[in-house]
């Protein structure tokens, strides 16, 4: 049988992600690596999970953890979120709160609901690569989202046509962004909200790094933004991500959506129809361990990585050659770097397997054109601080091989 | 914020499930509900949970179960359900089983894999609602599969051409459907199959009910049939759907995608692009329980279920007035019910409830063009047999009331 004869058009546009597969060379003992952009596992609550599931667990509750349930979630979850999204300044009840398995779930349902094919979204460049895969399957056209530029709506709007659709969402990751480690400044938050009302589109904030600011002063999330001009989160356009994983543990995905009521049930009768459910067990277990040390736990990761990318910096300083230069994320995993015009991130990676056995991820693949090539992501996230040390030596020595 | 404005045009396919809002009024303890078509929560392997979960989140393996994974799903699960197809007659290996959350998942997936707005999926008229939700996301038109008739494959091409695509799937749920409790005998099997051949289109099989069979003799799975004319996996159409919901406990949500390599791969993109994998504490705690008392406990759950089908169809001879005919399942949860044409079974609901406290599911939400309107779905796991005969005493006054 051929397959590729009767899959959907889709199919065309989904293909294994480099880092997937760059991933599984990653194995050998001897390699530093700075590719995965995943938590420290030695950092998980776990006792705390194992009190939380033997709870759920207990005789009181055992049907409602291990019994089919509602798509909207785990009702005291929902109301933990939004009292948590209170404290962000986005005032809202459990009905603007939808439970997903991980926010790469909800970028993909909102997707699903917003995009027909040939319909334009707006990323910034370079972008999550998961919000590309997670929009490729619906067979959208990209446009590029810019926040300091002066493009007018109507720009945006004709090209959307010539493409044969319509912008639908500007998507923005807010926070020490995945791949770059860069934030959206106020006015630039203000810029995409702008933009927003005059297409009349929704606004997708990506906030998986929230909880992880080290320095500087927080900025409101743009739904917080949006609540302050319009006065309630029913009038607001903007749909927030949020999620577990990189505060208490990916492993169970449990992540939300944030936003209008109106728009939260549409996207409810989407995960009805595509699996029900989030598993309530693992609501359950992260209801309680967020209810008992979400703060206490979120301070102690701060500090730990606060120190691995005090140390990547340093470190760069001191290994980089001249003509490399790289962000100075406030939170989150990442430094995105920028080689020399010129000089590619994959090739460089191939040799620094192999000659430095160190590893990161080429940048390339974060731009939705496949444009800048002399990019790379390093993730600070994992390895300790003389890991840290010794790889960015190793780094330097790569690039100057490669320069030489 | 005007929402529908911006919705895909595959929003206007999404609407509450009728099921759905019905059992939001289904909360009144007086009621004898045969509405749900869920496992009873008494006969949940809770305790067997608890250890599997607590083994796996000890120090030696609390980071896998609780670090991101592998979209395919945990390996020894994998492993697991490649030796549990192997005794249904479907030799295979770890690369044929992509874990899912949940049957329903797969469904969704594979209408995302197969269907392009326009093309035809053949369905059962009735047939299970959530696999109607999971492809309307997809936008395709419908054609009638019976494997009764001799409908020529040239026939079911040409219509689905005039529709403006092209065949792509037949799905069937094979043993004692949801909702009609019926099965496909090997003939009907492999007329599905033959029809498959002729159309050059995947099968897809819903087997969500195949370890409750209480009498008669197990009939191969369409991929078992399919592998013996074929001699491996690796040439079949046919994608089989199975599910731990109604064997271990639905609210963990993991079921699995059993079939050739070819297809799996694609599939394994589509969920790293949703949701990148399903929880994997999860996994393992369906692993260990399954690899420890599957049989034994699936062996339990057919002996109480078989009792609750005998006391329902005992009932239902005794209870019910002429005319009313009902199907006599061989295992699952569900009786179909046809009652006298022209009496309506949403009507009899709004009757049934207020006079005779007793529910059930009106069955023209089954049918995908809405026929058939004189129907309804009885489950039988969830009552005891007391309440079993008390209600159908009750429902067989409804019908008479309305008769009359």
């Amino acid at each position: 049988m051929n397959w590729t004869e009767i899959f959907a058009t889709r199919a065309t546009r989904m293909k294994s992600s480099e880092i997937r597969e760059l991933l599984k060379l990653l194995d050998q003992p001897d390699i530093i690596s700075f590719a995965g952009g995943i938590p420290d596992p030695d950092l998980f609550p776990t006792a705390a999970f194992q009190t939380a599931i033997s709870n759920a667990l207990s005789p009181a509750t055992q049907t409602i953890a291990l019994q089919y349930s509602v798509s909207e979630g785990y009702g005291p979850l929902r109301d933990w979120l939004a009292q948590h999204m209170g404290g962000l300044g986005v005032p809202c009840t459990r009905d603007n709160i939808l439970i997903t398995s991980g926010s790469q779930q909800a970028l993909d349902y909102l997707g699903k609901l917003l995009l027909s094919p040939g319909d334009t979204a707006l990323l910034t460049w370079p972008t999550y690569l998961g919000a590309l895969g997670a929009f490729n399957a619906y067979e959208p056209q990209y446009d590029r989202l810019d926040p300091g530029s002066n493009r007018s709506a109507a720009d945006f709007a004709d090209t959307a046509a010539t493409k044969g659709g319509r912008v639908k969402f500007a998507y923005a990751s807010v926070d020490f962004a995945n791949p770059t480690g860069q934030t959206l400044d106020l006015s630039e938050r203000l810029a995409v909200l702008n933009l927003a009302d005059q297409l009349d589109i929704a606004v997708i904030e990506d906030a998986a790094y929230q909880a992880l600011r080290y320095d500087g002063a927080a900025i409101p999330p743009m739904l917080a933004l949006e609540i302050e001009r319009k006065g309630s989160i029913e009038a607001c356009r903007t749909l927030y991500c949020g999620s577990f994983s990189k505060t208490l543990a990916p492993g169970l995905r449990v992540g939300w959506l944030c936003g209008a009521a109106d728009a939260i049930s549409q996207v409810v009768l989407i995960k009805q129809a595509a699996d029900l459910h989030s598993a309530t067990l693992n609501q359950m277990a992260i209801a309680e361990v967020a209810e008992n040390l979400f703060d206490d736990h979120t301070a102690k990761l701060r500090k730990t990585y606060a120190a691995r990318r005090d140390a990547m910096l340093a470190a760069l300083s001191a290994h980089m050659p001249a003509g490399v230069r790289w962000t100075k994320p406030e939170g989150g995993m990442f430094v995105w770097m920028t080689l020399p015009r010129g000089m590619d991130g994959a090739t460089l990676l191939a040799r620094a397997l192999k000659h430095q056995k160190v590893a990161f991820v080429p940048g390339q693949a974060f731009f939705a054109d496949g444009s800048e090539a002399n990019t790379l992501r390093l993730s600070f996230s994992l390895a300790d601080e003389a890991e840290i040390v010794t790889g960015m030596r190793r780094l330097g020595q790569a690039i100057r091989q490669l320069a030489s």
